[in-house]
């Protein structure tokens, strides 16, 4: 399951402003309803398509599931949707009337919309164990509904109203070619802390308006997750209410992808081109962050491997702290691989860092290289750090993407609710 | 392998001066031999038995282990040993001539104590990857052994000797009654940092007058390690170093512990007791830490969903940072148990914080109670954190040993190699 083929295609991948507004037949806003107490802070995002879409989403790993979760898993039986509705600052996980208040906001755009509830993807993201304020957000839907918008000012909207702790926004869209048609593939994201492999504090909505069956939009977004997504790593903790969701319109023209065709490849792709992007700002952006850290073991037997070696580096807080000091201390990386769970040979292992400031070789099979401690600060002082990893053995490799552990991580997760 | 039963004799162990000499048939000593480059710091200690001792130990469960790791578990074989030998300030791990320099290290010590080199067990601590600096440490051998000592001086020597980043000394030492006969176990720790299940970057060095054989003395080594050391949790990594090592001299004059009866049963009680005690202490003083914050996880069908539970709680950044702001964010609680790996129904859960300044109930029933914030923050504020959870089905239970996660962690750590 782990062995997916990623061709590296980003060249055929044009960036477009407009987010998730940027593909065809799709509205997006964000207001403030007032979960948030900040009247400044939008806190409820709206996307809806104009036609009904084929629609897909992957979703958290953690046994305790928010309310909406359980709700956009029965909407997405048929492989269909034409909304999706989030609001932030309230998780609606562990709370009273959870599930009856996520049907209450589906049911309260479906009437605004006049579209089916079943339509309608829903999530929340915030404060555990809080009962979700329904009444604000019924109240404010009217509003939400006026405000959609197909220009990028809605696709904007809604990418700051999912914002928790996130400090820039996430957004991103690309058009490539399918057949001679031009295809348009937009997404939001948030996701701070509580961001782990298996989605984490993570929210991601994409567009298109490529054709594409329910069942292989499916299979491409789980792909695209896996190899992106799933390798984000901010404190370690999996979140209640992670979803990654996708609407294809159809409205691009391109031929309907509905076998695993050059076309899917290409689809396939883009997603994960654009998941892989939105991955590393997410762990750029990670809760008290000040640099993006990259680890890439190479060298390995098999892609699981690599994968699970790089991502225990790329939470041990004690390679995050050092990341942080701009500290060499190499030995770390080697005592988090110990204790991954997956073989490889300590004797054959070799270890860089590399940023914008340089590269410095720090262990070579496995022991201690002499290096320049000015230069490794040098280099360690980058905004995006590169942990290269070899184990020698084979040909597999992964890359995961987490961030440094900062005091101002202590400070937001300590006074979070405040 | 989990359903240890743990009978609860505390009243029978007191609490007696003296550390690792306080058992009959043992001296001990710590000089600063000049890795550390504070020369008010001690950083090689020893421990010597008058006679030859049943001996265990249990080891890391990281892959990439120390080259001491490997020298004493070969000297363990017979299950026999005289001595313990350890420096602070260099982990010999991922080293150049690691087993060589642990080799070099134990026939130094065997020339100046007069025993064969096969009897010592020997470890290390410290910064991976470096040479360890073997000619500072023997020609430090004369001036140690010399410093032996069977009273008190010589114990807190070496419990100093052994520390890293350790606030404070780590040392105990009970008195029992085994067939009426008085005996002693006495013992010191490290470890602060590095510090998870499965032995952390935790050395702790026992000494016991019991008679007891090495069968034996391993499978209550080990059994006490499990429920005990085996619960803390720092920082979620795991070292290279780790070790829980034993010595018995037998010279108590107990009758010769040779069968799992009931001097065993106290014994290994005893080990437990002074395990737990030590467990405790290295959570309390974990890098950075302001406070200890024991997880309870009770009405689970076996011992090990609940320890499974409660560990991911403790080892969670986000609860550790609420912790160290007194925030009642339970919900995080809750999030941590989701992605421990266990199953439990969220519904049955019951969450409770309490401390010297209290108790406060936060979860019933998987939901969140109304409670009162003050006194939340109040009883949060407390200097030993009691998080009590039921998940609401059977009767096993388990507890777990952490510490809150501060801006001090971050500092130690982004600094540790300066």
């Amino acid at each position: 399951m782990y062995e997916i083929e990623v061709f590296d295609m980003s060249h055929v991948f044009t960036d477009v402003p407009g987010g998730v507004t940027a593909p065809k037949g799709f509205r997006a806003s964000g207001v403030h309803c007032g979960i948030r107490k900040n009247t400044e802070k939008k806190d409820l995002a709206l996307i809806v398509a104009d036609c009904e879409c084929a629609a897909a989403a992957v979703y958290t790993t953690n046994l305790v599931q928010a309310a909406p979760i359980a709700v956009t898993r029965r909407h997405l039986l048929n492989g269909r949707a034409r909304a999706i509705l989030a609001n932030s600052g309230n998780a609606n996980a562990c709370a009273a009337d959870g599930e009856e208040n996520a049907l209450r906001v589906c049911a309260a755009a479906a009437k605004e919309l006049n579209i089916p509830a079943e339509d309608i993807i829903v999530n929340s993201t915030g404060v555990i164990g809080q009962r979700l304020p329904i009444e604000r957000i019924e109240a404010a839907m009217p509003e939400l509904a006026a405000a959609l918008d197909a220009g990028h000012g809605g696709a904007d909207a809604a990418a700051r109203a999912i914002m928790t702790t996130d400090t820039v926004k996430k957004e991103i869209a690309v058009t490539f070619e399918l057949g001679g048609v031009n295809v348009t593939l937009g997404a939001i994201a948030k996701g701070s802390g509580m961001v782990r492999p298996n989605m984490a504090t993570v929210l991601v909505f994409f567009t298109t308006d490529c054709a594409v069956s329910p069942g292989l939009l499916n299979d491409a977004l789980s792909d695209a997750v896996k190899v992106s997504l799933n390798r984000v790593s901010v404190d370690g903790d999996t979140s209640t209410n992670d979803m990654a969701a996708i609407l294809a319109s159809g409205m691009a023209g391109n031929k309907l992808i509905g076998a695993k065709n050059g076309d899917y490849e290409i689809f396939r792709a883009a997603l994960t081109h654009t998941a892989t992007r939105l991955a590393k700002e997410l762990a750029r952006d990670g809760e008290g962050a000040t640099k993006l850290v990259v680890c890439r073991v190479s060298g390995a037997d098999d892609e699981q491997t690599a994968e699970r070696l790089s991502m225990s580096v790329t939470s041990s807080s004690l390679v995050k702290a050092a990341m942080f000091g701009a500290d060499a201390n190499w030995g770390r990386e080697m005592c988090a691989m110990g204790y991954a769970g997956a073989r490889f040979d300590p004797s054959r292992v070799s270890i860089s860092f590399s940023s914008g400031n340089g590269e410095v070789a720090v262990c070579q099979n496995g022991c201690g290289l002499d290096f320049d401690e000015d230069k490794a600060k040098l280099v360690l002082s980058g905004k995006e750090i590169l942990i290269d990893i070899s184990i020698g053995r084979g040909t597999a490799s992964a890359e995961t993407y987490g961030c440094d552990l900062t005091y101002d991580y202590v400070r937001i997760n300590g006074e979070y609710r405040s």
